[in-house]
C-alpha cells in the first residue's frame, strides 16, 4: 500500500467555494478553469452567468472540471408597490428556480428585496407571500429556497430581512423546514449581539442552507462594492467559522466579495490572494 | 382683552430643536441669531462650537436668545487598545462633562466606541466602565450622559452599542436611572423590528433623554455625510414619533442632519428648508 500523504495534511482548500461575482471580470467559462485549476472546491454561480448559455451545459462543465455546484445567485426582491409589481419577481423566481434545476444548483439564494418608504413589517409580509407562491415549482424541482439576511443598512432598497432572527421567522411561518433555509454571509450578520444564539438555532432547524465569507474594511467607501478579504477587516470570521462548524454544518464556505478595487486588479492574482487568505484561515483545521 | 390668534393655532415651531453642526458652516453665534430669528426654541451646541470661547458665556448668550439649551455633543469614544487609552477617554469625557455643566446643557450624547477588530462585546464592557468612570462627575456637575445607540454600519470603528436594546441593557447594568439614559436618533434605529417596543421600555424607565431626527435617502453614497432632510427618505418618521408621542416624551425634537451637500447650500435657504420640513412634519399635533 502506498503511504497517501494527503491523509496527514488535509486538503487546505477543502470546503473552499467561490462566488463567480467574487471574479466579476472573468467570463463563465474562465470562471470554471480558473477556479478547478486552483484547487478551489465548488462554484457558485451568478444569472449572469447563464445569459445566452444553457444552464444545464455550464453546470455540466463546472462537474467536468471537478467544481461542485453550490448555488444559483440570486433571486428574491418580492415586495412591490402594487400586486402587478409583485407577480412579476413571482415569475422571475419561477424562472430563476427553473435555471437552478437545469444547473444543477441544489439551492438558490434569496436577496428579499424592500421598497423605499413601504414598511418593513409590510414588505416583509409579501416576501413571505412571494416565497410561498414559489414554494410548489421551488419543490418540484427540488430546488431549495435560501432567504440571505442582508445588513441593515440595505434595509432601505434591498432587504427587508435584517438579521438571522427574521429570517428564521420567515422559515417558521412558511413551514417548509426541507425547502426553506438561510444563507448566512458574515458581512451582514457580524455585528448581531445574538448571532451565536441564531446560527445554533439556524441549524438545529435543519436550515443552515449556506455560508458566506468576505471582511468588513474600515473605512468602507462604498456601500455595496467596498468588502474586503478575509483577514483585511474587522469581522470575528474565525469566531463565527467556529461557531458554525460546532452545529456541524460540513457545508462550503462560499467566498463572495463585491469590490471595485478587487475587480479592477489582475484577476489571477486575486484567486491566489484569496486562496491564501483561505488557508491561513482554514488550514489548521480542515 | 385682545384675541390671540396663537391661542387657536399651536406654535408650528414646538420643540423644535437644531443641532448646530446641521449648519456647519455656520459660526457658533451665527447659529444662535439665525436659530433664534427662524423661530426655533432649541439649540444642541457640538464641542468645535466651544473653541476659543467661554462655555458659559455661549450657554448664556444662547438662552439671551430665547434658545433652550438642549444637550452638548458629544462624549464618548469610551473603547480602547490599552488601559492608557481608555483612562484618556474617560478624562475627555469628564472634560465634555465640565464643558455641559459650565454652558447650561442638560445632558451630553455619547457616542460610545469601537475599536476595530476588538470583540464587540469586549468594547460593550469598557463602554460601561467608562461610563461607569465619570458618573460621579456627571452627578456632581448635574449633567446627564445620553447614550445613543448607532447604526450597525457604524460598529467597526464608532460604537459597539448598535439598538435601543443594548443601550437599555447598559443602563441596566449602570443602574443609575437619573443619570444615564439613552438618545434615540430615527437614522440608527428605523430598521429595528423591536423600535415601538425599546421605546417603550425606554421611556418607562425614564431614560428617553433625546429625540433626534434626519431622513435615509436611497441611494445614500456617503457614510457619514449623506444624511436626507425628513421627508425625502425612507424612515417612517412620523410613525415613529407617535410611538415617542404615546410615551409622554415631551422634550425637544432635534434635527441633526450631517451632509456635504446641504452644507455646500446657503445655509439661511437649508434653514429655511429644515423649518418647512418640521412644519408640514408636526403642525398638525403640535
Amino acid at each position: 500500500m502506498i503511504y497517501d500523504h494527503r491523509m496527514s495534511s488535509p486538503n487546505p482548500l477543502a470546503r473552499l467555494c467561490l462566488h463567480t461575482i467574487t471574479t466579476k471580470p472573468w467570463s463563465t467559462e474562465e470562471c470554471i478553469s480558473r477556479y478547478s485549476a486552483a484547487g478551489v472546491e465548488g462554484i457558485t454561480f451568478w444569472r449572469y452567468n447563464l445569459e445566452g448559455r444553457s444552464p444545464s451545459a455550464v453546470g455540466r462543465q463546472a462537474r467536468e472540471a471537478g467544481l461542485e455546484v453550490v448555488s444559483l445567485c440570486r433571486g428574491g426582491f418580492f415586495p412591490g408597490r402594487t400586486s402587478i409589481e409583485r407577480q412579476a419577481a413571482v415569475d422571475e423566481n419561477r424562472r430563476c428556480i427553473e435555471e437552478a434545476r437545469e444547473l444543477g444548483a441544489p439551492h438558490i439564494v434569496l436577496v428579499c428585496g424592500a421598497v423605499p418608504g413601504q414598511a418593513l413589517a409590510e414588505s416583509r409580509k409579501q416576501i413571505a407571500e412571494g416565497i410561498a407562491a414559489v414554494l410548489p415549482e421551488a419543490e418540484a424541482a427540488g430546488v431549495k429556497l435560501a432567504i440571505e439576511p442582508l445588513h441593515p443598512m440595505y434595509a432601505d432598497d434591498r432587504s427587508a430581512v435584517n438579521t438571522m432572527s427574521q429570517a428564521n421567522e420567515i422559515c417558521d411561518v412558511l413551514g417548509s423546514p426541507a425547502m426553506v433555509g438561510i444563507a448566512a454571509d458574515v458581512y451582514h450578520i457580524w455585528w448581531d449581539p445574538e448571532l451565536e444564539a441564531q446560527i445554533q438555532q439556524t441549524a438545529e432547524a435543519k436550515r443552515l442552507f449556506a455560508f458566506h465569507l468576505c471582511d468588513w474594511k474600515t473605512p468602507t467607501t462604498d456601500f455595496l462594492n467596498d468588502r474586503g478579504l478575509m483577514g483585511e477587516g474587522c469581522i470575528p470570521i474565525s469566531q463565527i467559522s467556529r461557531w458554525v462548524d460546532a452545529t456541524g454544518y460540513s457545508g462550503m464556505r462560499e467566498i463572495e466579495i463585491f469590490s471595485n478595487r478587487y475587480w479592477a486588479m489582475d484577476q489571477a492574482e486575486w484567486l491566489s490572494r484569496i486562496v491564501q487568505s483561505y488557508q491561513s484561515l482554514y488550514s489548521s483545521r480542515a
